[in-house]
This record gives structure tokens, C-alpha cells and sequence, in this order.
């Protein structure tokens, strides 16, 4: 049931994802075709399906939140192009299709993410994503900072270092390089429902120890994981690669020992929202079961 | 005197620049000092010099222009930062510097762009740029557009692609590529100082003589220029590169003679401004013998 709405979610994002992108018909097409490959692709859309089902805990009307969820789906769709070049993690496989710079070229992958960035930022500035200009400059402010230096973009940078010998150095990085990112879904809710600090505080905690298990998971798949399934390499390749993870510092048991822990703490988060949080409590359980 | 005017300026906008980049002590710090190596380094600023004389046409305070300027300078940066990776121009000096890549490495340039794009919105977003929501989200939706596939990156996909046999198709090319952010410059005080259409377009229609009149002298002095000078590889490298530019289709004394054709016409959009617009007027001559 909770795969149905998972799937639906997706499908909204992605049609609503189409419009919003920009197309060219010059020279320049190659650009907007690669940013189009890479953003409107195959994908779970985990984040876009945390920010509407957060949403339901509030009066609020979905289109907003929609169109701040594609925006936030850009700047994941760029974090994985860049991620993926061979400057970086130098993968050739995404989700079961090449990477765009194999799919494209390297300059070309270079510049879809630059430009699925600055995208982001014109959707969310846009007066049709919500009528109060706080509200869209507030949206942005914090995208920003999930996306950059002190966000997901300085996570990316530790995690290339590979410097994190014990859990702390690797949770932090984690919480930096997805870990933000995953919060601000459960912010464009929050934002535009200008919801009570208690309320705020309350989910982003839920969503830290959400991110957190997510993790964990992606460490255990990358550990366990079945190639075909993951759409990538897999077999230990952090391991392989002579990077710390949470597989690799605390073992499989106690990794997954700890995503229990992490779940029934974040669904503690959620007493406050009473029955109202039902479908978001059933997405921890999706998130530890997911195959992706 | 405009020479001073213009260090004067690149010495306000470093210092502001100096206190708007994020630090880290982590092992981010790696990233952190990148985007600073890149966004403080030597540069004429001549983008916030461009809008900071234009906001004198208008009744505004200078700060407003200044941060807005700074996150301009922001994209800019990471633009340089970018174009110059081996998958780009593979350049290893920029003005008598390594460039990122070279003095770093080029995950860590990647990076250091993209965290300087997201920098430039959170700047934007931040209230102590504006206190109206309105002018935020507006210099915000500006910007972003002025950087995408609509804008730079989209010309930087073209120029990559060098798909240009006419005069037209270079023009159009560096309208995107560079046109666009010069535009922007101008853009800062006419949204803060929200100006009537016909202000507007007069700044707009100088921005673009003036931006165009900029890249053509570029390409004479890539034709003619000093090495040293420049700070980068000189003596006609489009043309080594096979690549289309006004000197190559046009030659020397015809290039130079548009560039004086569009400084005249530069000037006369400025009539209505009258004496106010003399700043600027005198711009046009700095422009126009810049030796950068």
C-alpha cells in the first residue's frame, strides 16, 4: 500500500518535473536533454514523497509543496551527476543506465548539474510556487543551505577525503552529505505551514534518524547488495575502495541492530502528531525494507 | 579616476565576500578554502562595479546592491572554477594563479563550484540582503535564470560545442555565456530600486552593447593579447582550438570597429538618465581599453 502512494508520488514529480525544466531547440539542446536524462529518470523520489506526506500533518494545499519537492529533486539529480563523475566516484551505472557523463560527455555532465541547480532555485523563486514572497525566499535560504558548503556539498567533500575513522566522523559526514538534504523535505512543510518551533523540532528529529537508518541501509546493500537490484556496482564498494562506513566500522549485525534503534527512535518523534502521522510512521518501515 | 573607482569597489566587495563565505575546521575546511581561493583571489569586480554604479541612477542604499553583487560574484566564481576543468577549457592558470583544479584537485574544484552557486542564493535568500521578500525572491528567480540552460550554463553548452559559423551564432553564444550575468549587474538596482519598464529596458539595451563591446575586445586580446597581461594562456587560443570568435570571423580592424559601433550605441541608451549616467558613460571607455 505504502509502494502504491510511493509510486504515485513518483509519478506526480516526474510530470510535474517535465513541465518545469526548461527545453531548448538550438545548439544548446544537448544541455536540457541531459538535465531532462538525469532528473526525470527512473527513482524512487523518496525525498518529494517525505515532503507530501509530511504535508498532510498540516492544512496546507499540496501545489506548493509539489513544486518545492521538484526543486528539491533537482539539486538531488545534480548531487548525483557530479557525484558520479570520474573526477569523483567515477561510476558508469546509475539506476540501471549509464551515468550522464557516460551517457553525455564529462563537460556536458559538468554542466546539466550546474544548470539543474540554478533550476532549482528559479522554481522555488518563482510567485507560482506560493504567493508569500517569505515563504519562497524561506524555501530557498534553507535549500541553499542544504545544498552547499555547510550541507550536502561539505559532506561530499569529507566523504572524498575519506577521512572518518569511528562512527561520529562517519554519521556526521552522512548527516551533511544526505542527511540534509532528506531534512528539507521535512521542511517545505514546515516552512509553508509556519508551523511552531515544538512541531518543527519534532519532525526534523524524526527526519535525522530517518536519514540516519537510511543510511545505514545503503551501507548494508552496498555490503550484501545484488548488483542487478541496486542498478550499480555493488559488493562492498566503499570496502573495496578503502572507505569507512558504518558496515565496515560496526559489522552487518550491529549495523542493522542500529537501524532498529534509530526507527523506534524516530518513531518516537512522532507521538505528537497523533493517528495524523500514520502513513509516515509506515514509511520507516519502507525505508528499512526498501530494495530501491 | 575610474580606475580607482573600480579597485575602490573590488576592495569593498572582497572584504564583504571575505565575511559572507562559509568557514569549516573540519576536514571541509578543504572545500571552504577552495571557494575562497577562487572567490577572493585577484579579479577587477568589474560585475559589482557595473551595479553598484548603476544603483546611483537610483534613490537606494548602496548595501542592498553590495550583497546582491557578492552573490553575483559568487556565480561567477564557481562559473570560472567549472570552465576551467580538463573536461572544459583545461586551463591551468587564471589570472597569474593555478587554477582550482591545479592547486587543488578537480573533485575538490567541482565542488568548490557548486558550493559557491548554492552560497549565491543563500546569500540571496538571507533577510539582511533585503528587507522586502519580494526584491529577494525576485533577485533570486534573476539570478538563477541568468546562470542556467536560459542563460550562462546554456552558452557555456554551446561554446563546448563550438557549433558556430556566423557572426550571429557567436553573438548569441556570449549573450548566454557572458551576456547574461553582465545583465544582471544592472538588473540588482533596477529590482531593488523597482524601476519603471522604460528605465529598465534603456539599462538592459546598455548592458547588452556594453557586454557584447566586452566579449569582442576579449577575443582581440585572446588574438593579440600578452600572456603575461592576461594572466593566462594568450596569442589566439579560439583559433588554435578551431573555434569560431569575432576576430576569427571578422578580423581585427573590423572586430574593433563593431566594438567602437556599440560603444556609441551603448551611450545613447544612457540619454535618459542625463548626468547622473556619466559614471557609467565613462565605463564604456574602461571597458573598452581594458587591459584586465
Amino acid at each position: 500500500m505504502i509502494a502504491r502512494r510511493v509510486a504515485e508520488v513518483a509519478d506526480l514529480v516526474t510530470v510535474a518535473l517535465d513541465e518545469l525544466l526548461p527545453r531548448a531547440d538550438g545548439p544548446d539542446a544537448r544541455l536540457t536533454e541531459a538535465m531532462r536524462y538525469a532528473a526525470l529518470g527512473p527513482g524512487k523520489r523518496l525525498r518529494p514523497y517525505f515532503a507530501l506526506e509530511a504535508a498532510r500533518l498540516f492544512e496546507i494545499e499540496e501545489r506548493p509543496v509539489l513544486r518545492a519537492a521538484c526543486a528539491l529533486e533537482c539539486i538531488h539529480a545534480y548531487s548525483l551527476i557530479h557525484d558520479d563523475l570520474p573526477c569523483m566516484d567515477d561510476d558508469d551505472m546509475r539506476r540501471g543506465r549509464p551515468t550522464v557523463h557516460r551517457a553525455y560527455d564529462e563537460a556536458t555532465a559538468v554542466l546539466a548539474g550546474d544548470a539543474l541547480q540554478a533550476a532549482a532555485f528559479e522554481i522555488l523563486a518563482d510567485p507560482d510556487t506560493h504567493d508569500d514572497a517569505e515563504v519562497r525566499a524561506e524555501l530557498i535560504g534553507r535549500l541553499a543551505h542544504a545544498a552547499g558548503a555547510r550541507g550536502m556539498a561539505g559532506g561530499q567533500m569529507i566523504d572524498i577525503l575519506g577521512v572518518r575513522d569511528d562512527i561520529g566522523a562517519v554519521a556526521r559526514m552522512q548527516r551533511l552529505k544526505t542527511g540534509a538534504l532528506i531534512a528539507y523535505a521535512f521542511e517545505i512543510p514546515l516552512i509553508i505551514a509556519r508551523a511552531p518551533d515544538a512541531q518543527r523540532q519534532s519532525l526534523l528529529m524524526f527526519a535525522q534518524d530517518l536519514g540516519l537508518a537510511y543510511q545505514i541501509i545503503d551501507d548494508v546493500l552496498d555490503h550484501e547488495g545484488d548488483a542487478d537490484l541496486l542498478g550499480k556496482a555493488a559488493g562492498g564498494k566503499d570496502a573495496a575502495r578503502g572507505k569507512a562506513n558504518f558496515v565496515t566500522l560496526l559489522g552487518v549485525e550491529a549495523a542493522r541492530a542500529r537501524v532498529a534503534h534509530l526507527a523506534d527512535q524516530a518513531g518516537a518523534h512522532l507521538e505528537a502528531f497523533g493517528k495524523a502521522a500514520d502513513p509516515l510512521r509506515a514509511s520507516i518501515d519502507f525505508v528499512l525494507g526498501r530494495d530501491r
